[in-house]
């Protein structure tokens, strides 16, 4: 079977997922421009054809998944508890991919400078999108408050792929990760009353 | 000035502490036997008579940092909250290398099952360390409880080396750290009384 390659904007966005899934599943010693060409079904050149350098084709990672980031977010329907509970089960089970690679990508940015910018950039949509949440809970300082909840959540995040999380069922790791959320915004919101009383 | 080079025991440990020192620095792409004897002051093919394949290189970068880690942890004079935040800030400011290192190995370990067993018991043993501390606080099921706050802290100390923390200056990182950490302890006991009470 013929593997179909979209062409244009679909085309640089096939060369992304392509050098995700590489450093997801190779890391970043695995990705190399022939590599994403193979990866993606594409001509031998198509990667260094739009994204000449590795900069390049490690930005176009970083924007990929914030693109999906953003995207997956839209929904505050349900409490926050069962939002954000939500957004991690869906990135640990759905977009394992786009996690272990932002992990290395990071990480990859704290030697790199000029990959940081996108990383920090990246970080802070989101801990904007987490701040209008925590305000609509009615937690004051929700901006600075959003810090600890991003931390947390990737820190869980983070154990179910590369730490003893690997280890937890399903439903498990699902309970655990309820519970957490729920004890820090119950400890956020306490913590607030606690100072407005005094 | 010549650089003195330890024997034995001793130089199983410099070998191990110059990898960490090259991954941390380089990422796994900079870890090679040689690239080891150079950053240890050791003639070439050291590395490679102690430790003869790349992962028995690795196996002694985590059992490095574990030995640390749990020397680290000995002190719970102090209340919990402030011992959390004191290792968090220990790592974070001295011991970047084995912060940085240990998140690479571990992402490298979802990769490699055989390396992954040493990162899971390290997890654990810390996870053993924190169960005790959280029993004394008086959490019931402090077992369950010690993964969410050692994902947190994972997650703050992750952010510091590789997210949005690395723009923040020392002191709001340490003031974040000490009220997230209060808020998550905060919560779970909440949580606790809530359920007993029901």
């Amino acid at each position: 079977m013929t593997k179909t390659v979209p062409l244009g904007e679909d085309r640089r966005d096939a060369i992304a997922d392509a050098a995700i899934h590489l450093v997801a599943t190779r890391g970043l010693r695995g990705l190399t421009h022939r590599a994403v060409d193979a990866e993606a079904g594409l001509p031998p050149g198509s990667t260094s054809y739009y994204l000449r350098t590795r900069k390049a084709l490690l930005d176009a990672c970083v924007r990929r998944m914030l693109a999906r980031d953003l995207t997956a977010q839209a929904s505050p329907d349900a409490g926050l508890e069962e939002l954000l509970v939500g957004m991690v089960l869906d990135l640990v089970h759905n977009r394992t991919d786009d996690l272990v690679a932002r992990y290395e990508l990071s990480l990859e940015a704290s030697r790199q400078p000029e990959l940081r910018e996108a990383i920090v950039q990246g970080g802070r949509q989101l801990r904007d999108g987490l701040t209008g949440l925590l305000e609509a809970l009615g937690i004051p300082d929700a901006e600075e408050a959003a810090w600890p909840v991003a931390a947390m959540l990737d820190g869980l995040m983070y154990d179910r792929v590369a730490g003893a999380g690997t280890t937890m069922s399903p439903s498990a790791y699902e309970s655990a990760v309820r519970r957490a959320v729920g004890a820090l915004l119950t400890g956020l919101q306490r913590r607030d009353m606690r100072s407005t009383a005094e």
